[in-house]
Parts: structure tokens; sequence; C-alpha cells
């Protein structure tokens, strides 16, 4: 096939959005105790709770609806999404290697009167969909918990296809 | 095989017990969010977080132990359930695609103490029993959270092996 | 190739580990509900929630950070771990058929300002680890939650990887 044929009917490749993002990834995250950070069975990886830090420091905590807001909430989604991103390319050498993110879980710490649930878990949606494209966005689940490692406000979980070797 | 011996060795189909049970599924549920409502993987199908609307509306909100019983969180796990099958029929256009149910989780919010989850959970099982059969009945998570979406009492998540193409 | 040299390359086997460990596995425990103890999907063979009982009677009960301490959770953690083992092996036959375990989720129920719940997760890693070798480590997910069945302080969630048959 025509390659520039090609190019116009294939999506526009992980790497190359998150280069037109100007997102760079951080360094992968390392484990809090004894475990992998991310294990591959068939063509499934299973990542660990992706956490909000910054160099393994929480970079921010507390509970949302009580001492964190929405948008704090939102952004270390964000900033826990990002982590997932730089293992996935630690494992995979490259996100292009992805075929799809399966699941994704959001689990939060909140009051118990706590509505908002989605919209801060969409803190980490939103930058899994502008780096991988809304036809591949997963599936999801949320809820609330009571307490995270570190005191962070968020974790996330990840079931991620790879594509064939 | 002679057809009438085939369907006596074979367990009725779940689209068969469903009109048995003179259960009308309603229409599947819509995303609240940025993400998918199920995503397959291989034979796998992982469902986003079921939760007891209908028509996308809470249809009813409280922590068991607390504003609800245990009855009236049992009707919500099994409402849960059957927005489950209408989403996998949507997306296999049949229940009879289902090999099996491989996973069950049921997320609760409850008071500190309450230890009724098992009999809550069970309001989903048993109509995943009613319609698979127990010789397909799921392995099983349950446990207590903090918030839910919508303020509901009960959120499902359910992984679905398809039969072979 | 040479019996003796094949076994210097192999890791030792989990079961011999256990046996190296003198730890006798328990009976393996049984439903509360109604849902199956383990479902296989491919080589994926996925366990219900693990408690910390004994003869299906919990062992122990209570919060961490308010009833319990980190360390009788962390034995609590242990005792659900030996049950999963338990489990593995009446499904497979033998810990051997086992190639990995994919994720081990550890579920707490901790007061709100609870913070050592990797500490506590430690505890079933450790005998992951000790029975399959730190090569073979799981992926995981840790958070508190506000309630478990039986009133225990954690339940286990583990998917494993068999051997192809």
């Amino acid at each position: 096939m025509n390659e520039l044929l090609q190019s116009s009917l294939q999506p526009p490749s992980a790497e190359d959005r998150l280069r037109d993002l100007q997102i760079d990834l951080p360094s992968p995250p390392q484990p809090l105790g004894i475990y992998a950070m991310a294990v591959q069975s068939g063509r499934l990886l299973f990542l660990t709770g992706m956490l909000p830090t910054v160099q393994n420091t929480a970079r921010c905590t507390g509970r949302v609806g009580a001492e964190l807001g929405v948008e704090a909430a939102r952004d270390a989604a964000r900033i826990a999404a990002l982590n997932a991103l730089a293992l996935i390319r630690a494992h995979t050498g490259s996100l292009d290697r992805v075929a799809r993110i399966v699941r994704l879980s959001v689990f939060i710490t909140t009051t118990e009167d706590f509505l908002q649930q989605p919209r801060v878990a969409d803190g980490a949606s939103i930058i899994l969909q502008n780096v991988f494209g809304e036809a591949r966005n997963p599936s999801r689940l949320v809820f609330g918990v009571q307490s995270l490692p570190l005191g962070v406000p968020v974790e996330l979980e990840l079931i991620v296809e790879l594509e064939e070797d």
C-alpha cells in the first residue's frame, strides 16, 4: 500500500501524540514493597496501582471533599496517569506497542457524601484519551476508598493490551 | 447428532432462560465520563462499573446499614446486574455468546460495622445464576467502599469470557 | 540436557519451597454465597476474595489503626495468602502448575488516616515471594476499604497465570 495513504488511514501513534502534546514523561515509579511494578501475561500487562507521586514522593495528600477539592484531585489523577504511561513505556520500549488500555480503575479517598468521582477520574481519562485516541478509551471502574498508601487522594489500576510481537 | 438428543444434553441457553424468567432487559447504560462501557481483549470482555440506574438515573441512593436496608441494597445489586446483561447483549448480540462470567465484584457503600456484604452481593449473583446456570457461577470479590458515583449503594465489576467466534 | 545441570538452572519448585518452609496448607475455603471459589479462563485463574479464615471462620476481626495493629493485620494477610495457595492447589493439583501470580490486590479495613497499607500487604507478599521466588512477584493494588465480610481486616484478590497444559 502507498505509504502516504496508509498513514492517512492510520491514527497518529501514541508516541507522536505525546510529542505533539509536549508531554515529557517522568521516570517510572519504584515499588514501595514486595512486588513488581508490571506483570505481563499473554498480551495483557497488569500495572501495580499508580499513585500521584513525583520521584516516589506523594505530590499531594488528603481526602477529596475535605482537605482537597475536585480540581486538585483531578490533577493528582493526571499525575498518576503520567506515571502509568512512563511505566508502560519502560516495560514495552514504546507506547506504540499498546493496542489499548483495556481497563482503568480510579480509587479515590473521599468523604462519605462525595458524588463527583467521575469528574476526578476524568483527570486520568483525559490524558489517556489524548494519547491513545477516543476509539481506544478503556472501560472504567470508579469508587471512593477509605485510605490510600502515602495518604494520596487517587490510585489507578490499569490493564493494558499490547500489540502482538 | 440427533437434534433432540443434543438439546437434552445441553443446558438451556441464557437467552431462553431469560425468556422463561420473563425478564425484559433495560436499554444498556451510557457513560458518565470519558470511557467505553465495555472493552474486549481476546475472549475476555471487561465491563465498566455497573450501577443500579434506570435510564442512566440512580434507582436508589444511600449507605447500606444507615439510610438503606439489606433488601433495598440486594434489589439495587439486581438492577445493576440487569444493566450488565443488557450491556453484554448490546456488545455481543446475544447472551448465548457468553461462555462464562469469570469474575463478579460487588462494591457496596456501607457503615463501618456492616457485615452482610455477601447477602447484598447475592442480589446480583442470583440473577446471574438464574441466567447462566450454577455450573457457570463466577468467582467473586466483595467489599464495602466509602462512596460511589451518583450516591448509589452498589457497583458491579464483571469480567466475561465469550465463546470463540 | 544433563538432569543435574538442568536442575541447577531451574529455580526450586513451589511445592519444594513450601516443604522447605515447613508450611502445611489448610483445607481450601468454601463459598459464603452464590459463587465459585476460582474460575479459569485460558491460562488465567481468577480467585474469589481470600479472607483470613480458618475452617471458614474469621481468624481475627477489626479495623487496622483502631482495634487492630499492623502486626495483627500482617498476620491476617499471611493467613489469607495461605488460603489462596490451598485454593490454587485444590484447583490445579499442584502449585508447580503456577507460572506466576499476575496480580495481588490487598483490601484492608483501615481508619481514615492510616498510612501503612504496604506493610500490611507485605504480610501476603512475603509468603508468595517465599514460595514462588522474587522473579515471579506479582503486580499489586493496595487500598483501605470501609468494611469486609465477617468483619475481617484483610481481603486478597489473586489473578494467577498457569503453565500451559
